[in-house]
């Protein structure tokens, strides 16, 4: 795969663009806890081991591209794999705790939200690494992307049930918030599954892939970042419907 | 582009003094939560990320000029317009909380704001990146740079108005805080634009760098870590106002 030398930049400069903004949501997760009521001060914590996780694995991504630009060696893809992996249950956790939902829906709930969200990414993965030659519907690649798609399309169709459900409980601007989320939710996330078909549009190996880098990039912080500062805001107008003000303790 | 050691140097130093500034802004501006109110803290929070996120940059951008000058690497410029597209909503986020205006007031004119950032950074790019020889006003360069400049007047001119609101409820400390803080914003803002043109003025190529990058640097301290004390001092001064002192919690 050839890039040009502003191929190569456009991607370089949207993973430091995601380390910047990952790291600066983290800072922002955990100096942001006295703005919250203490019992939605957990949703924070959780959005910042996001935003952390995902900055490590900016830093070894952005590595491993320099790598692959300096001495040709093979981009690492499983990075994104392994972040997603621990990120993404921690996200559906960030999610049912801003909830507020009773601790045996809970309990009956994120086990099986987890374990989709793991076949969702473990079934996705055999098909991103393969060759950019061989990524086309009516094959393997189209195989595990839609294996990865039912898992997907469960945990979307069970938030976006539960969300719809606790909206109706909500005060008035909370349930904005909740309405924002969730569509917030079905656009980020709706985003990878197009991400991943790119390379099957008939670019070049190198167009796709850059596109590929530069759609998950934005997806990733919109989806960790964004969706923690949404958290956050629904965190801090139902500590206010609480009758909490900051200050407070 | 040819420089000699001392335009090396030069340059070299003001990153080295960008960081060092960002970096003390940023430890300052979480240690110094409880010196004032606690309905106040959210502005030196979000004082903390812009400078946070500025110090990330000038390690970057310091990083690219020693790669520049070590094997020859292209400069990086998007390092600061990726910076900025973070950053400039922030200040604009850290001045309108500080104001105090109402929710309402708030929700109106904030993402219209965000949206002229954004289109400032944006419109500027192109010109920023064009070859030193190809700077010149009647060309895409002036273009872009004009472009650029409508929502960089329009944010000036919705900020000096809203300032000037504002101080007038003010007791008398405050009101002359407000309007340092104003007069602040025009002098440091005004400085892109100047540092933008400067390869306008018929220097050499490697004058007219060192020159950008020096006058970048400043405005950047200035505009980043000076306006969050200048924020700090208004947030004390207001704390005093509404009869809080520090170790009240």
């Amino acid at each position: 795969m050839e890039l040009t030398v502003s191929q190569y930049s456009l991607v370089y400069n949207m993973f430091s663009f995601a380390i910047a903004s990952m790291l600066a949501a983290f800072v922002f997760f955990y100096t942001a806890q006295s703005q919250v009521a203490p019992k939605y001060r957990i949703s924070l914590i959780v959005s910042g081991l996001v935003v952390g996780i995902a900055a490590y694995h900016y830093f070894r991504i952005l590595h491993s591209w320099e790598a692959m630009y300096e001495y040709g060696a093979p981009f690492n893809d499983a990075y994104r794999y392994v972040d997603w992996l621990l990120t993404v249950p921690l996200l559906l956790v960030e999610l049912i705790l801003v909830l507020g939902l009773s601790k045996e829906k809970n309990k009956a709930m994120l086990p099986n939200l987890i374990i989709a969200a793991a076949a969702m990414i473990a079934l996705g993965y055999p098909g991103e690494i393969l060759p950019a030659g061989e990524k086309t519907l009516m094959g393997s690649y189209g195989l595990w992307g839609t294996l990865s798609t039912i898992p997907f399309v469960y945990i979307l169709y069970v938030l976006w049930g539960e969300l719809g459900k606790a909206m109706e409980s909500q005060p008035d601007n909370v349930r904005v918030l909740f309405s924002n989320i969730r569509l917030l939710l079905i656009g980020t996330w709706g985003f990878y599954p197009i991400v991943y078909m790119l390379p099957m549009f008939g670019f070049d190996a190198g167009n796709s892939f850059v596109a590929v880098q530069v759609g998950y990039s934005i997806a990733d912080v919109l989806a960790k970042a964004g969706y923690g500062v949404m958290i956050y805001s629904i965190a801090r107008a139902k500590s206010e419907a609480d009758g909490w003000s900051v200050g407070k303790a």
